[in-house]
């Protein structure tokens, strides 16, 4: 049992909350019960699980796996974990190979840098049937807060990196689709799949790549004075586009 | 200045963190720069003002409506907000006399728990020109973080509290749609104007509005092993009614 927060291993799992600890590891973190009913459908196989005392679902989960769980303190769970009162287990997986973007309908985020938003935009796109894609440094859909809102869909979607979404998607013959607040072409269903692009919270999308995409599109509000969440915003326009 | 978090103003201000607080003292705390931005653009005014010293913007704020604001150290700040790592101002308001539900489209959240959903469905319900409306007493609007999840729009909403939600909408001649994650219909635009129910995350709504209601709907999904965020389901539908 593990007791003290400045164990070299909780240290390494406190790392994995940082973009740059991430990146160096290759790994991240995914919490509490959720966290283990998704690896559980999944093929994914944690590399390390660590539990409170009594948490017989999580033993039994790593049992039947063959992975030696290691039980925490409360105050240690609570240092390596980003959430307030963190019920545990805690387990670390391996960040996969990024794919690349494919022949399907893609929502790309472009810096979008909520990671509520991030997953949110993951567990829609994995609902309703589109692919995941990231562009630039800023969406991290691997981040334990962005796999929290995903609801373990992360796991499970086809999830891509770009480093040059309009060239990408149209490479493999994806209409791009550029979503802006306004000024842009009404949304309607479009007969070919669409690779999405969706801009960061703050300052939407670059000027270059809403004016490279094949279309620059606008969901119509009620009032000028009005805007919507960036997630709900690219829910209604993949709603639309498909 | 107020330098102690243990002043009596300031032990105020923190209980409007709490439900029961808030039912108390009938007032609500407005938080961050864009508190208010939304503040300005209302016609609400604040009752209390607390700001960190040099905050000239709120300050300037508080002298065009002839308020005295309160300087506070950051300490204080930081025990009177419940983000990490707040910047100020901070505004304590009266939480506004309900409406009812009228004839108009209205989304109604039935113990939908999340603040952050709760918001943000206030948010994207005057972006695409509902109403808003609550039952039960789940459903806060006007936490703090409510709040700052609706980016402002709460103080320009029509928003209502229902005791009888399918009565209500019934009497005003709505047509009530209670929205399911599975097994109703598909959801299609509507001529007449509806009252949307949207239930908890958790348990969704209960069987007696299901089948009170004129149509039960369900957005259709990719799998039937994923799901979709409540915020985000309701704006779906809110976007196919309208």
């Amino acid at each position: 049992m593990i007791t003290s927060t400045s164990n070299p291993r909780i240290r390494t799992v406190r790392s994995l909350h940082t973009a740059k600890g991430r990146k160096q590891a290759g790994r991240t973190i995914l919490e509490g019960p959720n966290g283990r009913e998704a690896l559980a459908t999944s093929d994914t196989r944690p590399t390390d699980i660590f539990l409170l005392e009594g948490d017989t679902e999580t033993a039994a989960y790593a049992a039947s796996l063959g992975i030696e769980a290691t039980v925490v303190s409360e105050a240690v769970l609570q240092s390596a974990s980003d959430t307030k009162h963190p019920l545990g287990p805690l387990f670390v997986i391996e960040v996969p190979e990024a794919s690349t973007i494919r022949y399907h309908r893609t929502v790309c985020l472009v810096d979008v840098s909520d990671p509520g938003n991030v997953g949110t935009i993951v567990r829609t796109a994995a609902a309703l049937g589109w692919d995941a894609a990231t562009f630039g440094t800023t969406s991290d859909p691997w981040s334990p807060k962005a796999l929290r809102a995903a609801a373990g869909v992360t796991l499970r979607i086809h999830l891509a990196i770009s480093h040059d979404p309009l060239a990408d998607a149209a490479s493999v013959g994806l209409t791009t689709v550029a979503l802006i607040v306004d000024g842009g072409e009404a949304l309607r269903e479009g007969s070919e799949p669409s690779c999405l692009l969706v801009g960061s919270e703050a300052h939407g999308l670059p000027d270059a790549i809403v004016e490279g995409a094949n279309m620059a599109a606008t969901i119509p509000m009620a009032s000028g004075t009005e805007s919507l969440n960036a997630a709900i915003a690219a829910a209604l326009a993949m709603h639309t586009l498909a």
